[in-house]
């Protein structure tokens, strides 16, 4: 099969981990004799200083023509704190997850044996917990309308949804639902929002031709609770752009395994794979980063961009085996630990002789 | 002093976790010789059942020439997961907070040694947590203008806040962090949201009017992940409507004791004191509901409407007393466990004696 894929390694340790996840890439690829072409595109701080552009147009003609993308981390702390800089890197984020239509964003939350003494929660609560969070991306008050009045002493946000995005997004809430424990869980505030009540009143009318799945509702001040206190109750949850921010987010703090875990952007034009962590500026360029969420990013890039199964698997049994062996970063280490890169080769080393 | 308050039961166990706490309320009235007068008002599922309304015109008078209301829960069963009921209970708590003009909720997150079992959190990470979680209450989404288009099928809301309605908010937070550890940590969306951005404007514009205090912002995803790994970082959090809805529910659970945890609703005509809890349907009648949360938001009552601090103490005193006396409800009984009256007459009495 040919692979074609862009590469997009963005600020901070953005660079050293996609390095890894493409030696991967390239161990798996030439394993199953696939056939891989890649360019390198710009995003990010670095994009800003070198074009003016967190997303410039021929990155964006680089992921147009590309069946997948591979991210890494973008943001600089010199646009910390400065809402008002006249171009930040996460306008770049937005444009790109605008332009390529990347409307669902998934986020597997599962736990590591190894680091559940890693997570804020205790162990029976947090141990088997598998879920899988999914967040419409391209919709709600991230896109909406907003501006101000009053010369400048009113702020406002419009948050929008149509029948359509709704339908999209909970289409493949289901089929996740239907692939795994059979429950969908619909996060909304519909007893405040109109936007809530037409995502629900979507879901009701949806709901019967999936059987075999059971929905259902739950608002998102309970699932922020609900996250915490029974985190093992959820299969798939679905919900709008800024719920799930919030979310997904809190999900992921709760596995211990914040550095470990990957997503997938599914968009109309392309996808887009990536850590969820950021772009850790304080630890750049010194070889200290896990790599382990971006190789696992290039594992859900094979799956869902590709459809090839096999591949996702190896490249997840040779992380899986790097943290049996201890061939770990520092960040998770037990005792000894190892170089980003050195990792990168370990684990791409295990696919090849596999 | 004269104390004149409104009294709303509402649902579920409303009417016996207030009653529990109208016990206290008098005993310590008597005690330190105060004039009390109240009256009860009709709200939540039983004012839609009675007259149609879950917050009648008269209730609302009550409410309008009382310094305080006393508040139990409200919802009811019936109209949970039916956005299309034409009239819920909650459009009543809104429509409370809206014309009392409600601004600012105050949940203090607090831990209970004798709890922290309980804690989804590990107990190194929460034990000795203590902050404050302001909340705006009047405006934002939850009031902007909503609606439909497009013959239904597009669904819109907007969040809108004004300089003013952010200075208000502001102000108590920094005062609230002047009398703590004086530290305020505002919280937004200002990467993405109009509205957040004019939010962090106006708090760092009035940041240097509070020298001693350490402003810190922090965007809401952030927030979400903070909460459950660092809670004890927070002193006062500051926040949106919405935001707020999410994030003081989500702090409350971490404590292990969600039944317990009173709140202040401070408003411009009077204040609302309730228990975090809702109307908790299944125990209604049963006389098993745990009145501490309403007992401690008397105590909030005394301390923030009628600023008598020895009198919201002693009623600490006194939970804090039947908690380590092990005389309480069943929910949080280790051995022995008391009914929801009895516990209610054994503050009131330890009041009294003290
Ligand atoms: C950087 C920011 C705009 C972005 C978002 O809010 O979507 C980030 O928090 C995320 O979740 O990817
Ligand atoms: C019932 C609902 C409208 C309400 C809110 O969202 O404000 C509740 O969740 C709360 O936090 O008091």
């Amino acid at each position: 099969m040919k692979l074609n894929i862009a590469v997009l390694p963005g600020d901070g340790i953005g660079p050293e981990i996609v390095e890894q996840a493409m030696k991967v890439v390239k161990a798996v690829t030439k394993k199953f004799n696939h056939e891989l072409s890649y360019e390198y595109g710009l995003t990010g701080a670095i994009a800003i200083d070198e074009v003016g552009d967190p997303y410039p147009e021929n990155t964006h003609e680089l992921c147009m023509k590309s069946d997948a993308v591979l991210f890494g981390a973008i943001g600089d702390p010199k646009f910390d704190n400065n809402p008002k800089a006249p171009v930040r890197p996460e306008q770049g984020l937005l444009a790109m997850r605008k332009k390529l239509g990347l409307y669902a964003n998934i986020r597997p939350v599962e736990t590591f044996e190894s680091l559940l003494h890693k997570s804020p929660l205790r162990r029976e609560l947090v141990e088997g917990a598998d879920f899988v969070c999914i967040r419409e991306l391209t919709g709600g008050i991230y896109f909406g309308e907003k501006g101000r009045k009053d010369g400048g002493n009113t702020a406002f946000d419009t948050n929008t949804y149509t029948r359509e995005e709704i339908e999209r997004i909970l289409k493949l809430g289901y089929e996740f639902a239907g692939k795994r424990n059979k429950k969908l869980t619909v996060v909304d505030k519909a007893n405040v929002l109109e936007s809530s009540r037409l995502w629900r009143e979507v879901a009701q009318e949806m709901a019967p031709n999936y059987p075999d799945i059971k929905t259902e509702y739950m608002f998102v001040d309970n699932a922020a609770m609900q996250i915490i206190q029974w985190p093992k109750n959820f299969d798939v949850m679905v919900t709008e752009n800024m719920f799930g921010d919030i979310l997904t987010d809190e999900a992921s703090v709760i596995t211990g395994s914040l550095g470990l875990l990957p997503s997938a952007s599914m968009g109309i034009h392309t996808s887009v794979f990536e850590p969820i962590h950021g772009s850790y500026p304080q630890a750049a360029g010194k070889d200290i980063a896990n790599p382990i969420a971006t190789i696992l990013s290039a594992a859900m890039m094979f799956e869902y961009a590709f459809n090839l199964m096999e591949e996702g698997k190896i490249i997840r049994d040779a992380v899986a085996a790097s943290m049996t062996e201890g061939y770990v970063t520092v960040d998770i280490a037990e005792g000894e630990s190892f170089k980003t890169s050195q990792v990168g080769d370990w684990i791409a080393e295990w696919v090849e002789k596999s």
